[in-house]
């Protein structure tokens, strides 16, 4: 890590943001069936500990997916937001939604931002979709909104496509451009050449630069840090580390250690006692476990790991030999 | 991180020495009480994984602790160890036990390395008992074992203080010195500044210099990568992190990250399938969780989380507040 940037990170960085993306990456784990009471208690939470973006879903085309399938939170219809959250009118926190490439019908489901709670909408998009990626970008850039970009499973992306991909959010109206371990494959020296990299195009193209991390090597939060030591403002995390397979940085970690007295955790504390903890114990799954180490240190889709894990399997090195059989 | 010492870590760097502390920091979750096949199989594991040192265990006075109340490995007799691992005569291995500065009867209870099976005396040591640590060391030097001396707690020692801790260890016949981050309060750029120290001292004195992290903060490998890349040679882990509270570096993560391929994962995973998951599921308890992450951050030691994790507590408010009320 650098030393100048340490410094700024050990004391107060005002242009540091932190993200909980709970709903969204967690809402993976549940099919976003959050009780209005929790999705309520969190955003008075995020507010109280000084969380500056609440995520509260997806964006997902009903055409693709069907509302009796999945809760609340994976459409994230403006109508729902106003009755559980309310206005938002004070702006103590913004909010976001996730638009994905190719399942989200944006040109009608996002309305202007004058007559919507949201603030920032999230394009998570594949290093090949990148003309869809940039179409949501100008579309919600035109109607107002703030705007950025996840560039997923950039562990298994060709380097030089990803530069490509910068090079085009960069000519783009995309406000943030995040960097996203979605298998949890990198370490803290890679993310390091990462940030180097994404921070020359967000210099040169006026951009922030954002870090997602996933937990399959116990390195969320580590990733997290050095992302930020590194230079990297948005920061993403989870109460919890909720969030698919392995899940994320957990919000109380970072909370936790950000300088900043604006941050706060007590009220993180709360808020994980209340609701975390039950939450957990009516059995849902998620976090690090030997499944998910393994398909991030093969630099897999954590996929198989999932169906492992709701499978009850015990037997890890069968299925260690199914991730590494030759084909 | 440094970019020489970085591609060095990528590649194979022959100076790494890998440690499986799991009898002994994972000891003190079941007061030792492992049964002969798991040492046996634990033994007979390391070695296909190609970790460097087993440390089997304390070398405790039974002046001070019941056998009635603590397992064979709290003692480590030289017998126990030839009954259950035998010999060790191909030194496939090497074998370590820790002396613990005042609750070890070493001139005693250490024989002649000539005459036992042990190869590395490990002398775990507060900054403030260092005549103490050096009478261990030159007594286990004189009998001809390599020794290590754990400077622990020094998340709360004063730097000057460690300084001399340093200087002293300098100027004795220890061969490596460890950097041993007890209550897992530290973040990977105060190991790094750490380590530059440390590295600092090895260098003048032609020492070698270990890390030993506790995962309070979920930045256990973390920082054990840290500090390798750092120029830290010597690594501590234990299978699926068993260790006191919220235990250590995984030593699948941190065999599964090594590119020399003298490390192997499969005979790992083996044996975590046949044996750590399986004692885990017998009621043993170890591992990250809330009230260690609240320890870590306030940088205090772990035994009021220990106790709140055997008291079933959930009250995580009320045991913050605990943590945090004013004396």
């Amino acid at each position: 890590m650098k030393e100048k940037k340490l410094s700024e990170f050990m004391g107060v960085r005002e242009s540091i943001r932190v993200l909980d993306a709970t709903l969204r990456d967690g809402g993976l784990v549940n099919n976003f069936y959050f009780t209005d009471e929790f999705v309520k208690a969190l955003y008075e939470t995020n507010i109280k500990a000084g969380v500056d973006y609440m995520e509260l879903g997806y964006k997902a085309s009903k055409e693709i997916f069907s509302t009796d399938e999945f809760g609340t939170w994976k459409f994230c219809d403006d109508e729902d937001i106003l009755r559980v959250i309310g206005e938002n009118s004070e702006k103590k926190i913004k909010l976001a939604v996730m638009a994905d490439v190719g399942r989200c019908d944006y040109k009608t489901d996002i309305e202007d931002r004058a007559n919507s709670p949201v603030d920032l909408i999230r394009v998570a998009t594949y290093v090949h979709q990148m003309p869809g990626a940039i179409d949501i970008i100008e579309d919600a850039k035109k109607k107002g909104y703030e705007v950025s970009c996840n560039i997923m499973a950039i562990s298994t992306a060709q380097e030089s496509d990803v530069k490509v991909a910068l090079e085009m959010l960069g000519n783009s109206s995309v406000d943030v451009i995040y960097i996203v371990d979605s298998f949890g494959a990198l370490y803290p020296e890679q993310i390091a050449r990462i940030a180097d990299l994404y921070l020359e195009y967000g210099e040169k193209y006026n951009k922030q630069i954002g870090m997602h991390a996933h937990n399959n090597q116990q390195l969320a939060f580590a990733n997290t840090l050095e992302a930020c030591g590194d230079g990297v403002d948005f920061l993403d995390g989870t109460y919890n580390g909720m969030g698919r397979g392995a899940g994320n940085c957990s919000i109380e970690n970072l909370i936790g250690c950000l300088k900043n007295p604006k941050y706060s955790i007590y009220p993180v504390i709360k808020f994980i006692e209340k609701y975390m903890i039950p939450l957990r114990e009516s059995g849902v799954v998620w976090g690090y476990d030997m499944q998910y180490l393994l398909t991030g240190i093969l630099n897999q889709h954590p996929r198989t790991a999932i169906s492992y894990t709701k499978d009850n399997r015990k037997d890890l090195v069968k299925y260690y030999d199914e991730l590494t059989q030759q084909e």
